[in-house]
């Protein structure tokens, strides 16, 4: 309870400026604490926020965004982004009242100390903004683009449609914003299953709905090889599932132009010396026999495969290593690669006899020392490329010394939360650490769940409630160490049938934890925010899952308004294909993104279907 | 291993007809036991099956299929509906080579023995076909329409595309299949979230390719009241979350049209006296108002809410249920109404002092006995307009008498598999039973766990591995009390986003065990098949999820031949409003079945796209 009337004062400025929309929560058996939510509610939640009860009309289609840093395509591009966003298809929005005044009038999207149009977000980029809205103008300002990316995102969230079906706005309100980590990320797998370019370039887009800056791209693993690389074409020939199972150049450049644009990076992960199965498949060369019985290619399955890990006593592995790190590090503009190094299973070391007389002639004692070897060889690379290494914590768990500026990734130490200390070690050896352990989102869970002080905390609560310093000792050098943290989904029973469903809002509950103050820690007042957020990425054409019991609007999904088939948040050719089997439309109606001129671009009215917005948000557990 | 060695004995003739398929399954670490599939193996799996290696050629859309049963509007319709699921919109298939003799020629589908063109299925159909292909002709025999439904769903299984991009199927084949269960069920929850219609259909649609037969529509809850009655509109007018989220009397006659086609049985679910506060919001008078500390409206919360159960000592109650059970009586062809009557929170009932008053003054002594109070006045209007009560076990493990017939759904004892003991009791009793405690689909979980024996159980075989009879020791005549099962999917956090990848393929694996025969039974096995038939659901729209590493084909969700959204597969306006939005397409275009005046239909060739169909299953396990 002190807890609930603490928030509550937190809240009072917050929350209470829901006018003319409706919530009403029903509470059967299992009472909910917390607040309502009003539409408005920004995810994640800005470090400050004020603002009035009173509002702003907003013309439909009809609102002036400028920028003063002019030929920005960054921004330009934003702005453009941005119009179904604010004003949703198929959503009717009214003309404002002819007699009304309270009218916004336009966005200024303003830089300052001399920012620049940055081509690529960097890990230490600035994202701090203001949001200030007053005398019928808002203003979004930063000194630096990533910045403005963030206020006009918050922007977004601000605006809503009321019952009457006008759009409107808070007509005061001053926003001070900035992320609490730098690294903020989502890791998606596509090799488990493959992921095609339009679902990632979707969840690029709800990255960005949720202030996300790092896309960790798992590139390969064992079960497929879906990267095509130039200088081993063979690679994915061999390696993918199906010539259509493939990331070809042009894909990779399309999505790092994709995330270029909402100010996310890219790092790739070539995962070796283990998961490295479809390797052998063009080059079986690379790969450790395995031995069993006295004999290869007889591994003792269930502890190891025939061929599923590098041979480092092969010298071809450092020298397509070499090559292949060279091609990665061109392609994507990230100074970093994440090198994997995760779970060696070093029994097929051990059970081939070539291997253990290379290691007694090269006097290398242990599979450890053997994995050591390995990983100094491909640091090496990294140090010759200039490419700084993302490892998981395997190889560090190992001791092996890695070179300064290296970031760890912590994805162990989950039954007993021991993954703080393994943050707090890692940054007092000066090495820089992400974490991951409490946020595997592949592993799903009935929605809620039973505690000693409560029989309805919803599963999200579980990611939410995550303190990545709850026990951190080091000094605030060593905590400055502590850069963030990724959401996983790895792709064993997952692909684009679920990955958005599953990712989403779940991920949204990490997303807030990296962005926002660590006091803002009440999942029970946050599910009725992330509920409304959820309903939010519906009409942004998300197919995000529910949390609550309850209902958004008629856009949901099978319904006549549902936008997530819309071609505006979609980069998916199937839904036009549908279109020119059906109609013979010609394919120049492909082009959904018509790019624009001008950085300063105004919205033209266009009112098509009939809405009632309604956010009854009626919730009940039974 | 005895265990493989039996199966491979009887799948030796079932499996060992793939030709010009390629399957591959890739052992790593943990090598998977069982056979791989056939792209063509059929699920569920018929109870006996016979086919030769060799192959026919299929010339796309160019298939004869007839029937002796002329003008029977359910065969003319599936007949016409098949086109899309024999030959995928998108998919290239090829003309059989100039040179081929081996084209198959025709499907006929007769009906034995005087079958009649009945309307709808009945709980005691006879679903028993035979399919025989022999000298170029198939031939499905059954003595009733609905056994040519299901021999027409096997017919579209056992064709398909190979690698060379013909369409194909077995020379020769003989089968003969019949359902173990009568009542093969799907239970979805329509008022914690609102399924829209084209959802449900998408889902009936489902059912049909997975050989389910009923569709339980627990149509309404505590949440709300989505279910437009004509007699009290004021139910959904009050009691839905809004006026989109209901079900108009011609919504529920096209999802019974709907159903009816498919041969699929709809039973309703009017949930009384508990799950009921959604009533309150229109008819306060029927609840019973909770007291606490002395006052009325003062619930004690987490124990019981304010209004939450029925007053049975409200007469009021009994001429609301009369006149809206009558009319759903009339809307419903299914002669079953489930009545619900299930948990029921009694501690309400207790803490209003008139109630008590009321009790005393009849002579009911405690809360149960209220409880069979209000359920033989229910069971009694049941008896008035002829219908026949489905009811939760709850109302049964009160020992209320229910009437002969009445059928008794277990749901409880899943910890200790005592809902063995409940099925055989039930039937011990003469009443029908029907199972679902196993199969509570919404509860998900990671897709594999670890068992004593295995690291590597997939999440589906705790469906798969349900025997409802392993402990039955009742008579012949009791065993046949024992009419099936239903996978329940409830509502708390599904909804349209997740519903299908939720159920699909995890409800298979109930269609398969209440389907095929007993003694099929090796889920390891089963895995590959149902992979399979994953793939093929995607080939049908249905973004069915993943259950193995690995891939289907270029028709996944997000690639460009992707049938999700196609709109033969769909019945959301929503796709065709996006189409209307950007190319101003007359409405002209979104019939997607047209109607056929004759059951035989020659279907014209219409070659389109290019695909190869690969089914290379590669599968790790890391």
């Amino acid at each position: 309870m002190k807890r609930l009337i603490a928030l509550l004062e937190v809240y009072a400025i917050l929350l209470n400026f829901c006018v003319n929309c409706e919530i009403t929560v029903i509470e059967v058996k299992y009472p909910l604490e917390g607040q309502r939510s009003p539409p408005n509610a920004v995810w994640p939640h800005p470090q400050q926020i004020n603002a009035s009860l009173d509002l702003l009309y907003i013309r439909p289609h009809d609102i002036t965004i400028f920028s003063n840093i002019e030929t920005c395509d960054i921004i330009a591009k934003a702005i453009e982004r941005y119009d179904p966003l604010l004003f949703p298809p198929k959503l009717t929005m009214h003309e404002p009242p002819s007699s009304a005044d309270n009218i916004l009038q336009s966005v200024s999207l303003n830089i300052r100390d001399g920012g620049q149009c940055e081509q690529y977000i960097q890990p230490t980029s600035n994202e701090t903004y203001t949001l200030t809205i007053s005398q019928q103008i808002a203003i979004v300002e930063s000194t630096t683009i990533w910045g403005l990316l963030r206020g006009l995102e918050t922007f977004s969230q601000l605006v809503y449609i009321n019952k009457d079906n006008y759009v409107v706005i808070n007509s005061t309100v001053n926003i001070v914003d900035s992320p609490r980590f730098h690294h903020r990320g989502i890791m998606l797998d596509s090799s488990r299953h493959f992921l095609p370019v339009p679902i990632i370039k979707k969840n690029l887009d709800v990255m960005s709905y949720n202030k996300l800056n790092v896309f960790h791209w798992h590139l390969v693993d064992d079960q497929s090889f879906p990267f095509e690389s130039e200088a081993f074409p063979e690679l994915s020939a061999k390696g993918a599932f199906s010539a259509d199972h493939v990331y070809t150049p042009s894909d990779v450049a399309d999505v790092i132009e994709h995330a270029r644009l909402r100010g996310i990076r890219v790092i790739p992960e070539i995962d070796t010396p283990g998961h490295t199965h479809s390797w052998s498949k063009s080059m079986p060369e690379l790969l450790t026999v395995c031995w069993a019985n006295g004999r290869p290619n007889q591994a003792v399955y269930g502890v190891q495969g025939e061929m599923e890990i590098f041979n480092p006593s092969e010298p071809r592995v450092y020298t397509v290593m070499e090559r292949l790190l060279r091609e990665v590090k061109e392609k994507f503009p990230s100074n970093y690669i994440h090198l994997g190094m995760d779970e060696v299973y070093d029994k097929c070391w051990s059970s081939n006899p070539n291997v253990s007389a290379w290691m007694q002639a090269v006097n290398i004692t242990s599979t450890k020392g053997l994995h050591a070897y390995y990983a100094d060889r491909v640091l090496n690379i990294m140090r010759n490329i200039d490419s700084i290494p993302i490892v998981w914590q395997d190889v560090w768990d190992e001791q092996v010394e890695l070179p300064t500026g290296t970031i760890i990734q912590v994805w162990k130490g989950g039954a007993d939360n021991s993954w703080a200390s393994y943050l707090n070690n890692a940054a007092k050896q000066g090495y820089n650490v992400i974490l991951s352990t409490p946020w595997y989102l592949n592993y799903i869970s009935y929605g809620k769940y039973n505690t000693n002080t409560s029989v309805m905390n919803l599963e999200f609560f579980k990611y939410y409630e995550i303190e990545p310093l709850m026990k951190f000792t080091g000094t605030e050098e060593e905590k400055k160490r502590i850069l963030g943290g990724e959401a996983c989904i790895w792709g064993e029973f997952i692909d684009s049938t679920n990955v958005l469903t599953t990712l989403w809002p779940r991920a949204s509950a990490v997303a807030e934890r990296l962005w926002s103050a660590a006091t803002l820690n009440n999942s029970e007042d946050a599910q009725f925010r992330l509920d409304v957020h959820r309903c939010r990425l519906l009409r942004r054409g998300i197919p995000a899952q529910p949390i609550l019991n309850g209902y958004c609007g008629n856009y949901e999904l099978g319904m006549a308004k549902s936008m997530i088939n819309d071609p505006v948040f979609n980069y998916d050719e199937s839904v036009w294909v549908d279109v020119i089997i059906t109609t013979a439309q010609p394919s120049s109606t492909k082009s959904t993104t018509p790019n624009i001129a001008s950085p300063i671009h105004t919205f033209t009215s266009v009112g098509l279907f009939v809405i009632t917005e309604l956010l009854f948000l009626t919730i009940i557990f039974s």
